[in-house]
């Protein structure tokens, strides 16, 4: 675990609230599943890739109330004696449902369900969604990247531009399994396995007499991986020149120079021809300015001669769109041993949740393993399958299609049974692989930036059903 | 100390290669000056709001390399045992000065300085910037908020967004210090002692037979603070109705009603006019819903009826602009024991640095008691003083402007003395005071959102030739 601080009290203050509440109305064993999920793609793009859920999994396994937190608790004079006792032997017992880390998701689907004791499944809401939030934000951002570089490597480099510690750590653990190649969080490294790099700062070159004595230093010192700031003082000048001079005499067995100010694209051009026309053809470029996967692609499309990229606040904050917008959302309770399910209804018909206690699938079709569309039913419904089944899209009940030759994949692993954790933790080179077969197995139509195709996300004919008939009930109810 | 994991290892690797490089290069001991500024205000707002001094005051009090560092550091193969060695017995032993948290500063100031062996004052970097970057954001965008907010309440709402577990601790604790009135996040309670409130989420009124019942139930419970959240089924049929019928019955000591969705300037509006008919001056009307200051603004102009707000993901993450671009430069080495100041030149003329060591002061009227200017000279030079004073704009520097009748601050303090702390360092209450403090000695056309007047940060003259005579050195040795 990455971060084994007691976060139990990193929740938000209604979380207690109602859990006492609960506890006081003698609902506290009643049983509840809760849904998170989320509305709206990042930027507009085509897919999500899932973060966060091995953080989950931690907080969840570790889940437990301190004295310092019952002392905290007690002394806010709002909770009973009864409840304050409830957290000192709490146990967390519920079922709980995920997508695995790293897959491509969409709006809609139910990403985690989770079902218990509704004190502790709605407590837990938090920090489920600040994690997956968080994670699923910048692993979205580095695929995006990430696809942008075509082939090429892109390191994280953006801790400083981080909010805060965390941000910083696991967002370069989420960079990684979105795409990147590394980061240079050495903290990330020792603790996570995601590779750290790093050569130099301006005032490393600012220390020295002169770049070249600085360059040659360190080439000295670091043979093994001489990449070299070259736009201290004038890239084509000054540092290109002196970089060639200093590789020449010392013949380095990794050589490379970095660019991190200045026109990327002319400066990339003009350096790869001296560097080739003093014989260096092995000398990588790396470039690092404020660079983004719209940026990236515009200067490759011009010609840029770049090798890898580092890529710093654009990534790390998501800058573009910084927030994910996952929630959580109660979808059904048990009463007397008998489902029922819930919904929130909205005027804005965007955030209408879907009721009841659902099975995801992934419908793959069987000659080209590409992702047809994904499925919501109810659980208990039969497993989709056979030629011409018929999905259509909730949000446009006309637009139907009949598909055939499919193989529907259940997209959801248990991670805890009845609070036992029942799941193997893939690692986070595993879940980086996952991340990589996941995209593969998309449409080119939904990789680009700009408008790409919308996924299929469907609901079964019974869910449709059930959810329309709940809406209308809830309307009659409040003439609305 | 608010984070106690070591973080030491939090740092670019590029901090580790150079502290590595100045030791094999005999250059450990060599005295460095860093100087933290940045270079732009959030949002093109007149000022920002500093904030991460408190943390960064921990983490060099606290800086250590462990055994698991070391072993760590070691396995990279990169890494003499000399340096091991020094990292093992490290004792931070710089100066530091640093203007206080909560101030209102700008662009090009050297907010942080660091003086000392370069191994330690260049390794630093990476995590003052990350802190002070991270909640310097955060408090700017909530005094924003809180000033859009005229006067009313302003609660802290995004611990599911914000990114990672510490943007959600110190997140609270910056927006705090910014002007927010207390938080959802219970973690900051605890350890911060911002104040933590929170009282139910949709999920509550669901779990009950019906609305009605949820309400009156949470009444009984928790008399002393009975917000209850009306818009699950439908505000104005509804939730609000039933809110009046459970006060009139149980009349509870503190009532309020939450609105999370809909058209808030119609619904709060409508709502406080049912209130107000049913007898309930009393009872309050909180609002939070994707609110920023633009929204707050326009709905307040409206005559939106609201007594308090809770913002939630446009704060925490401060949506608009997500990035605060400090950076941490070199200004100066000592070479047997004299000043060399140092320039950092770029094409981009707003990314050259102002170099040497240097004083900060803020020049107040004498008569209102407002900030007329800052101004940085460097350390050595007499405090600025008496009538027909002239600053200048070092960007236009024809635009001169002659100052009387003022009084020179310092504002800067030292926080570490060759490596002791020797600071009193504030609580965040005292920090939070000293903020409003600051904006309230700021002109009123400082405060507009949009085309706010600039502020005078000037240079003294001898720091401007200084600068002008570097920059054109520089020019000439590259032939630029």
């Amino acid at each position: 675990m990455i971060d084994n601080r007691n976060l139990t009290m990193l929740t938000d203050f209604y979380e207690i609230t109602m859990a006492n509440g609960y506890l006081e109305s003698g609902m506290a064993e009643d049983i509840a599943y809760f849904d998170m999920f989320f509305r709206e793609i990042p930027e507009n793009g085509g897919f999500a890739i899932l973060g966060g859920i091995d953080e989950v999994i931690s907080y969840l396994e570790n889940l437990k109330f301190t004295d310092e937190d019952i002392t905290y608790l007690r002394n806010k004079n709002m909770f009973s004696e009864a409840f304050l006792d409830y957290l000192k032997n709490f146990k967390f017992s519920c079922d709980v449902w995920a997508v695995p880390e790293g897959t491509a998701v969409f709006p809609g689907e139910p990403i985690i369900t989770v079902r218990g004791p509704v004190v502790q499944a709605q407590f837990v809401e938090t920090m489920i969604l600040l994690l997956v939030n968080h994670q699923s934000l910048i692993a979205t951002k580095a695929n995006r990247i990430v696809r942008a570089a075509k082939g090429r490597p892109v390191m994280e480099f953006g801790s400083r531009r981080a909010q805060g510690p965390s941000a910083a750590i696991l967002g370069a653990k989420a960079a990684y399994i979105g795409g990147c190649a590394g980061t240079a969080c050495t903290i990330a490294d020792r603790d996570i396995g995601v590779a750290a790099l790093g050569t130099m700062a301006h005032s490393w070159v600012q220390m020295f007499p002169s770049e070249y004595e600085a360059f040659k230093k360190y080439c000295e010192i670091y043979p093994d991986n001489s990449t070299l700031l070259v736009d201290t003082y004038n890239v084509l000048k000054s540092g290109v020149p002196n970089a060639i001079k200093v590789f020449k005499e010392l013949k380095p067995k990794s050589m490379g120079i970095r660019i991190d100010s200045g026109d990327i694209s002319y400066l990339t051009k003009k350096a790869r021809k001296m560097l080739d026309d003093a014989g260096l053809q092995d000398c990588k470029i790396v470039v690092s300015n404020s660079l983004d996967e719209y940026l990236i692609q515009d200067i490759l499309l011009e010609g840029a001669c770049i090798d890898s990229f580092g890529v710093g606040e654009r990534l790390i904050t998501a800058k573009e769109q910084p927030v994910f917008g996952g929630v959580y959302k109660l979808a059904a309770v048990e009463k007397d041993g008998k489902m029922i399910p819930k919904i929130k209804v909205s005027e804005n018909v965007e955030k209408i949740t879907i009721p009841g206690f659902k099975k995801l699938y992934r419908l793959y079709d069987k000659d080209t393993n590409r992702a047809i569309a994904d499925l919501i039913t109810l659980v208990g419904e039969p497993r989709p399958e056979g030629d011409g089944y018929e999905i259509f899209d909730p949000r446009n009940v006309w637009k139907r299609k009949k598909i055939s030759n499919f193989v529907a994949k259940d997209l959801r692993v248990q991670l805890f049974d009845k609070g036992e954790l029942v799941y193997e933790r893939p690692s986070v080179e595993e879940i980086k692989q996952h991340c990589a077969e996941q995209v593969d197995a998309l449409w080119d139509e939904m990789l680009r930036f700009e408008n790409p195709q919308t996924y299929y996300v469907d609901l079964s004919h019974d869910l449709w059903e059930l959810k329309k008939n709940m809406i209308e009930e809830t309307a009659a109810m409040n003439e609305i």
